[in-house]
């Protein structure tokens, strides 16, 4: 067990999830310590039945901490994961920063859990938009083996955090009243829009959003020859990512097989008649930890290929929820230590 | 010339933007009649400085029309239809009845405009969501040959009429009061929500929406090898279809070869800057007769493919600006004889 826990960035859209999480999984700690930058600093914040005020994310402040849940911006990350670990304390971290680092595991649970092992002090959670498609590919490349995805997103804002649903919904306001609101956290105004860019550019075309499915996905599966075409896109959308996604297999896989595959797979529940007009939907999946699946097909142009749709909460799975599984993975670990202090 | 011409459905979203569109291309005829069911027989609509009654579609109306241009629901065209061709009236139909009857023509103009001289009295204008695909396949599969079409549509809520756009505001305004508005036009609500269904079960897991998208693209092109594997959304956008397209071809495309046909394709705008922010969306494309094309670049997962993102007004190019179009192509073929009268 670790003693004393520290949470970065608990005031964000995804921090409050996993104070949420860490309550409803009764995650075991002694003490919550919450961290953040200058601005933050002396907020007090409901955790259970207690109120905790946020501390100075500082050098030192991991002194007495034994693991780290963090959910900041990359170039936070990239500056205060190191002293964490120089203090002693595990960082489980939700940035982009570390994720392709080749010291640094890059876990989903259900996945690869056996990853975690390997960690030395850092261990990173995928990107939303890869988590819930990983999660789904992962029963199909073990019975199959995927060799091509093909896969285009509908993102929604608070993938963003919360700043991008505020500007939704002033966009989405604004537009019914006939007017234009300048956009900030995105690039063009959303609301009754859509947007092909999440992220900027990083190679041949495709954006940094794009290339985090390729490179994360192959390093989670374990298999770099895994091809990955991703187009990503915004969507006016508030909480729920959904994804059309189209696999290639060396094995043949017939739709019943890929169905109960889905079935069986840890983290998935499949949602899928289309006849009775059941399929996933972001409004059905807002709040829920699982990834949803439905909409389960052939492919029409190629003998080995599924198609499938895909929605999962980008705050949860996509985020709070798989850093939170990771401590879990940890705690199992260091079951028969006694932690640092 | 045709002499007199008829519009079907004139009060339908499709209807309003033919009348607009038959005046800006200044549209050669002497007498417009509009014709519609019994429940808007008698409202007047302003078509340029004139006033014209809205007069009942029955048999007999046709008589003295020789060119019809319909936008009505399948089973209006299918009754009506064979009485106007029976008075001797040519009909370019936008429904979805005519369409894959093998005496009937299916015309996209910059596409295959010669089909038109084969028609038996009705040819038909193809779905939006296959017509801007289409148009942009087009180019590519002339130079190159389009084996292979994986597509993922973002359709906007007026392809259900002007129905579907009042549900999707009322709908946002509902979830933004906190409250849900029970769906009429839509299986579910639309607002900040992604509906993964756009018509009903059709074939094999697919919608009838979809399989358009596969059955339409190989009778417009001619080529029944060519795979096709949809999936078709309904997204909270009021106009304009938006759809992540990947093609496979049989000899090699590099991207600025496929840049250059795009760029000179008839009726293809290429916005194409992601480093600049600039790639097609909805609300640039609201009101445009254009198919607009950005996003090219290589696909990462084959060696002949090319991906692409592609948003065109689904009203316009996708219904109203197509059968003025194809009745066009009937003008210049007539341009010697005088019509019926």
């Amino acid at each position: 067990m670790y003693e004393t826990i520290a949470l970065v960035g608990a005031t964000g859209a995804v921090g409050r999830i996993v104070l949420e999480q860490l309550e409803k999984r009764k995650f075991p700690y002694q003490k919550l310590k919450l961290l953040a930058s200058e601005r933050s600093v002396g907020r007090e914040v409901r955790v259970g039945g207690e109120i905790v005020t946020v501390e100075l994310l500082e050098r030192g402040a991991f002194k007495d901490v034994d693991l780290v849940i963090a959910s900041t911006p990359d170039e936070v990350s990239a500056e205060f994961a190191p002293w964490a670990v120089e203090e002693g304390a595990v960082v489980v971290d939700e940035s982009g920063y570390w994720r392709m680092d080749p010291t640094v595991p890059l876990v989903i649970p259900e996945v690869n859990p056996g990853a975690v092992e390997s960690h030395s002090g850092i261990i990173a959670s995928p990107n939303c938009s890869t988590t819930q498609m990983v999660v789904a590919l992962a029963p199909l490349h073990q019975a199959a083996k995927v060799k091509r995805v093909i896969v285009s997103t509908y993102q929604a804002t608070s993938g963003a955090g919360l700043a991008g649903n505020e500007e939704l919904h002033d966009s989405v306001r604004s537009a019914l009243a006939g007017k234009v609101q300048p956009p900030t956290t995105f690039q063009h105004p959303i609301g009754f829009n859509l947007i092909p860019q999440i992220g900027s550019e990083k190679h041949a075309g495709y954006t940094s959003e794009e290339m985090k499915m390729v490179y994360e996905t192959q390093k989670i599966l374990g298999d770099d020859s895994l091809k990955v075409c991703p187009t990503c896109v915004r969507v006016p959308v508030t909480i729920g990512h959904s994804e059309s996604i189209l696999v290639e297999t060396v094995e043949p896989l017939s739709v019943p097989e890929a169905r109960e595959l889905f079935r069986n797979a840890d983290g998935v529940t499949v949602v899928d008649d289309l006849d009775g007009q059941q399929y996933p939907m972001p409004r059905d999946c807002d709040g829920k930890d699982d990834v949803f699946v439905g909409r389960i097909r052939k492919d029409l142009s190629c003998t080995n290929g599924i198609a499938f749709w895909c929605v999962s909460d980008n705050l949860r799975k996509g985020a709070a929820t798989n850093a939170v599984q990771i401590a879990e993975l940890l705690v199992k670990g260091t079951a028969s230590s006694s932690g640092k202090s």
